[in-house]
């Protein structure tokens, strides 16, 4: 008995045979005699077929429209399930992400949550109604419908497993829990039974795409309990909780990778101290997320900024920098594509210094060059050319013997 | 100068191309410096695609869930017509019914709006912006999305020119105007150039398909100046408004029909004072339409209640007639289909007896068997076997010689 909140992500709902598994799912989760929220994605490739729609008719769409667009593809899921559950003699109730008091700041296509309003949830809970919520959407104090962008869904919910109070969040995905690496990449790669919020947070943010960063970074803050697993499979998931069993300082848990990348290199700006915040502060203002940052000057005078950031930003940023040449004044902006980043990760990572070696001398070996270095307390992330990915994953994989320990100890 | 209101149709908005033709008309009107607020409904077919998934769920989907449903096409619709006037260099803002203030009655897939608060609306208007309102649905005041109906998109662009007090609401849609029959049918059939809310009326209520008889009943009620045109041609249209040229007493102005109706006759109910009442009761308390009733008694403790309503309607009817069976004390309920409603419809009607002796003469003579008869101040209307329609249609068309003149005077 307790309150779980389950999420069901686009492929999961991909049809109507998909969505009637879902609702059993969610009726044998009810069943055992929870309350059950579930949160629903827009149904397999809608949201692209939306996307397709608004490029026809603008380059550039406006975010606020993208926005009332792409938020109507969960709104289909949340009814259509609903009905499959009243079908089955189920009382369930859905909830647009406005209806459902998720609030956001005023930023169109990324907001984030700001606070939730539960007490119609609660309200239908006390009713004994399954609860179903339309995912990666929000709504302004002042009623503009936001999303929160990709893989938003996840977020949504995580922060209303904290805001309920929920005894277990679970993603239901289209693959059976975290790995070592993308499976489709590295053959050998293990589902891992356990993570940590932090490695799991790495691992989401270099794009292991299982889990929205976001939603990692909710639940450790507010101690949500969190599973992985398929919707598709009745087998048992990754679980990412606060402690593991994993002996700190000693372990690698994966590899991850994401194609998506960009660099993009300010030339010639002037050497002063506030040099580098101003063009940080210009991309902020106009919510670009950067990545890795370098800073080199080859003469007193100049100083040249790179930074890597998602591809799908590019445009923009370029857009945002151009507007903003006289301000900041460099002389110009060289953009690099067709890049990724590799990265190994797992809570010894930077405590053993073999393993960054060990990192640099594997890519090596295979002739990968690295353009970019950046680490954290618990990963270390090469940029490299995206067409050699594979290769890297599957070298590192192989070095830090990850396909044959469910963690494995850096040699050292 | 002035404000004007413009609803199109989803034929209108069926294609990316269509609505960037939809976003040029828009700017015409803008350009002649009217501000303008624009109603539409979902794109072509996509509300039938929603409807079929729902049937697949479900062979009853709950009312709730299909608004939550329904209300997304709409949502689609607004957010591309306004990247479309975007992308055109004309600032634009779209906003679902719930945003755009338009509270309903707490009633799903029929609900009547309530009250408009435009302050929404206003203020864009007054920074200069096109607004673009989701046709078709509202909010209660406890914020459950709601539907108005079919033709509700008509209803919304009448009750938003009432509130906002706009100087003209032009219904676009895919006839050039409303005609003497459907000329699907009755190819002589001519294009009004004026018509008395009244008559559109009847015509709206009895299937003529061009307006939805809520919004005409709006558009008489707040004194709203409508016409109907076709957002494929510069041809002007019909207008429709209290004052007509039209010579009161004497003219026809039209033949309608609709083909989507049934009859249930409730058999043996106990003939009491409160029989007739308690049946409608009952019939009202589930938000069901009847149309046409007639009492009959055979001996004197029994009688038999007759009425036809929309085939529509006719399952739910049946249900709620069953459940009600102990109650109303009736014997049986027999219900029969494939039939339809004929129309002659003027202002001159039921002032001349001629014109009804000729309505029944001209059926008579082209051997139409008439089931039901009702009448109103301004038309006489028959129910008569389906698949009789067009040719009573045809006949009645002739007959009131509406192919030859504008307005055919009765003969009598």
């Amino acid at each position: 008995m307790g309150l779980i909140v389950q999420k069901f992500g686009g492929t999961s709902v991909g049809s109507v045979e998909r969505i009637l598994k879902v609702a059993e799912k969610i009726i044998e989760t009810k069943i055992q005699g929870n309350d059950v929220v579930v949160v629903v994605s827009a149904m397999g490739k809608s949201t692209d077929v939306l996307v397709d729609l608004a490029k026809q008719l603008s380059d550039d769409p406006p975010d606020r429209e993208m926005d009332m667009l792409l938020t109507t593809g969960e709104q289909v899921s949340i009814a259509l399930l609903a009905m499959a559950l009243q079908s089955k003699g189920y009382p369930a109730v859905s909830l647009t992400g406005w209806q459902a008091g998720i609030v956001t700041e005023s930023i169109h296509t990324k907001a984030r949550i700001e606070q939730i309003d539960n007490s119609k949830i609660m309200n239908h809970l006390q009713k004994g109604r399954i609860v179903i919520v339309a995912g990666f959407q929000g709504v302004t104090a002042h009623g503009e419908i936001t999303t929160l962008g990709r893989g938003g869904s996840d977020t949504t919910a995580v922060a209303l497993a904290a805001s309920l109070k929920a005894d277990l969040c679970e993603i239901y995905t289209d693959v059976v829990g975290v790995f070592s690496a993308d499976p489709r990449v590295v053959p050998t790669a293990r589902k891992l039974a356990e993570i940590s919020f932090d490695e799991m947070l790495e691992l989401a943010r270099l794009g292991a795409g299982v889990l929205h960063p976001r939603a990692v970074d909710c639940a450790k803050k507010y101690k949500v309990r969190l599973t992985v697993r398929s919707s598709f499979t009745d087998e048992e998931g990754t679980t990412i909780r606060e402690e593991t069993k994993m002996e700190k300082g000693s372990a690698v848990c994966g590899v991850a990778h994401n194609n998506n990348v960009a660099k993009i290199t300010v030339k010639n700006m002037p050497n002063q101290v506030h040099a580098f915040s101003s063009l940080l502060t210009v991309l902020a203002k106009s919510y670009i997320n950067v990545d890795d940052i370098i800073q080199s000057s080859y003469e007193s005078s100049l100083t040249n900024i790179s930074f890597s950031l998602s591809e799908d930003d590019l445009k923009r940023t370029l857009k945002v920098l151009k507007a903003n040449k006289t301000r900041l004044a460099f002389e110009e902006v060289i953009a690099e594509v067709g890049l990724a980043k590799v990265s190994v990760v797992g809570t010894g990572m930077l405590t053993n210094s073999e393993g960054v070696m060990s990192m640099f001398k594997s890519l090596a070996s295979v002739n990968i060059p690295i353009k970019m270095v950046s680490t954290s307390e618990i990963k270390v992330s090469c940029i490299i050319p995206a067409d050699m990915t594979e290769a890297a994953v599957r070298t590192l994989h192989r070095a830090f013997r990850l396909d044959v320990a469910e963690i494995a100890v850096i040699q050292g």
